[in-house]
């Protein structure tokens, strides 16, 4: 949905794009701001523009309104151009993805959606401008959701690109919904990171008092600039104050809070660093030197998996036509790794068909082992296999990828096995 | 599978059954011990015993070898008859399912299985016999990720019939794995609850030096006694140590950990009680009174239900005939709940056929809420509901409760937003 017709045509015919800074007047009364894209929620004849204060609001406009722009070029243009490179400081790429951390709250629905461009982002938290060069680009602007296989490819050749091209970190502000599953996503596609790919997200958005999207934002920047690191993170909240910020390994990361501004949490592993408010970073493990040399994409992913929760009373009648459709099957088991004895049969069918079953636990923490009890021990001789502590998020996108980086199942069940990206830790448990 | 030809022959002919102590010779060496069933994962010929010591062993015997019976009675049944009722005391009833709580390691093949009796489980636990009458029945003796619907309804008529026949408490020692699960289910099931019905459960089998088997069914009991409360519960360790046990609600509880002995936490509400080594008992709020008169069982279940987890790359194809054929649908959607937009169509028809589509979060933590983001208010248009901060697990269970002791959808979903036995809390999150 967009602007109604009287309003549009009013707009355009005052040249107004989306980011000039505009006045219009109806009903005898006066508004000026930041033109706001219009959205679905919103009636058509709904203005929104952002206020001095940073709020966007939304102002019903009626036929025969005034429009003047008092300044035609996009504020986030202006802003990044204004900012000067300093040399000396590390180069760091921002690519935005949408979500949260680049959105508004609309004050008539209370809704919230992605608004901010990636400069913007950038530009709001002043204290990057002194440690690094940030140069922001906009992949997509999207709730994370709705971010689906084909938008992690993208992200990773985008990602590669920018590091190719000589940044020494890349930062993603991403939703926080589905962060956990493209951090790892990243992890697995990306070979050969010479420096650090760090997602951001925010539980509040950027208009709110409350909003930690800068404070996670200068977080990751701190982290990014620090030096000696790379791979793929998250990095969020690690209190519910401003006073701590936690960088998760992309493989170990879940969101395990609706709400809260620390709802990420490392899950089988400690977070690698802790950051403070005042920039100090506590890292207890020095980390591998970087590789040099280019950063290889192998962004191949066989989507023809799924991640089944197992739960009493699951049919295996009712799941047998996805389980059998399906060349990855990841199950988050009940304990250890368990199912009711009478989905055996059908994971021993899906095995026998060729498709790989990959054991994980609904309990998320601790480490599966199906040699304890009889009911894993059925499993193992159906021809599943189980991953150690390996989260069930992470078990599906690698073993997504797993299934298209190799000839077969059985090298597909290896290289699952195999600790790639810090994605296990417990080798003990792993029953090869 | 049992025992071989000549291994059967050879125990029948001299009358020992199950439970009996027996003196068994082969190749030349005696054993004794009480003979245990055979379980699958041992050959055939090979003799399970008790021994002295509390551990199982497993022996290779050879056609003509040897039985005598040392002592014919059950040693369970014998134990059982040797406690005496003290007056005064509270009657508890113990109904055994089965469970590691319950179960040996086979020490050829390291598995463990179910095998210990109720009356056994009792009897290991000398402080029981001073602070409450218990008797004991076994109902079940089986893993609990082989617990179904039927196994939750069976279990909810005996406990009534327990409650109604004067006991002031009833115990279930369970299987781990699935324990959230039935202790969901026994909460809505059962009405009028005059006392406390606790489930208990051991990470450790009870003849591991480290079992919890023992500590955890003590502080089941010590609970039980403690009088005033009325409801379902788990008790189980609160920290790794043998110092602190925890009482949670029965709709609240989930298994946080495949192995640790304080695996179990209250989600979204704190734990009902804690209980320290010593027997005293912590409990903040002073529980309502518990009606009097009889407990009333609705054990009806629309098994005809599914529980999702929401992934990125989940496929509305794949998925619809699951959801068209489901007559209630719970998703543990991604942060708030939400779910790709490609899902909502689906979701609406399946809404739009009269089934009852639920959102819950794969967070787990923290409460739903459809109306922040234009996501979840599509998902709202399209006729799913959310239901607070009940856990996915519990919203499954009831959704198949709610379906079959309500006429329609729409009653269903009033009663799926009802708060019944403490399964949500935060009432201001629930999108009526």
């Amino acid at each position: 949905m967009s602007y109604s017709e009287f309003l549009s045509k009013a707009l355009d015919a005052a040249g107004a794009r989306e980011g000039a800074r505009i006045e219009a007047s109806s009903g005898g009364k006066t508004y000026s701001g930041i033109l706001m894209p219009h959205h679905e929620f919103s009636s058509p004849d709904i203005l929104i523009i952002k206020i001095g204060s940073g709020y966007n609001i939304g102002v019903r406009m009626r036929p025969g309104l005034e429009v003047r722009v008092l300044d035609g070029q996009h504020e986030a243009q202006k802003k990044e151009d204004a900012a000067p490179r300093i040399d000396g400081l590390p180069n760091i790429s921002l690519i935005g993805t949408g979500g949260t951390i680049a959105s508004y709250v609309d004050y008539r629905t209370g809704a919230v959606r992605p608004a901010l461009s990636a400069s913007e982002l950038t530009n709001a938290v002043p204290e990057i401008r002194d440690i690094a060069n940030v140069s922001a680009r906009a992949l997509f602007s999207i709730f994370s959701e709705n971010m689906g296989v084909e938008h992690w490819q993208k992200l990773a050749e985008a990602v590669a690109e920018e590091m190719n091209n000589g940044a020494a970190a890349v930062i993603i502000p991403h939703g926080t919904d589905t962060m956990g599953y493209t951090a790892a996503a990243l992890s697995f596609m990306l070979e050969g990171l010479s420096g650090p790919v760090v997602l951001v997200g925010a539980q509040r958005s950027s208009d709110r008092p409350s909003s930690d999207a800068s404070s996670n934002l200068l977080a990751a920047v701190r982290f990014c600039t620090a030096g000696g690191n790379a791979g793929v993170f998250a990095v969020m909240h690690d209190s519910p104050g401003d006073d701590s910020f936690a960088v998760h390994t992309g493989t170990r990361v879940r969101k395990m809070h609706t709400s809260r501004r620390d709802a990420f949490r490392s899950i089988n592993a400690p977070p690698v660093a802790r950051i403070g408010a005042d920039g100090r970073i506590e890292q207890p493990q020095i980390p591998e030197a970087p590789p040099a040399g280019k950063v290889v994409v192998r962004s191949a992913m066989e989507k023809n998996a799924v991640l089944l929760q197992y739960y009493p009373g699951m049919s295996p009648d009712l799941f047998e036509d996805i389980i059998m459709k399906s060349k990855g099957i990841v199950i988050s088991g009940s304990g250890l790794g368990h199912v009711n004895e009478n989905m055996v049969p059908l994971i021993k069918k899906a095995c026998g068909n060729g498709s790989v079953v990959v054991i994980t636990s609904q309990c998320l923490n601790g480490s599966t082992n199906l040699n304890v009890y009889n009911t894993g021990r059925d499993m193992l001789s159906a021809g599943a296999i189980s991953v150690g502590d390996m989260l069930p998020e992470t078990a599906y996108v690698k073993l997504m990828w797993a299934l298209a980086n190799t000839a077969d199942a059985e090298e597909a069940k290896k290289l699952m096995k195999t600790p790639l990206r810090s994605e296990t830790g417990d080798r003990r448990t792993v029953d090869v």
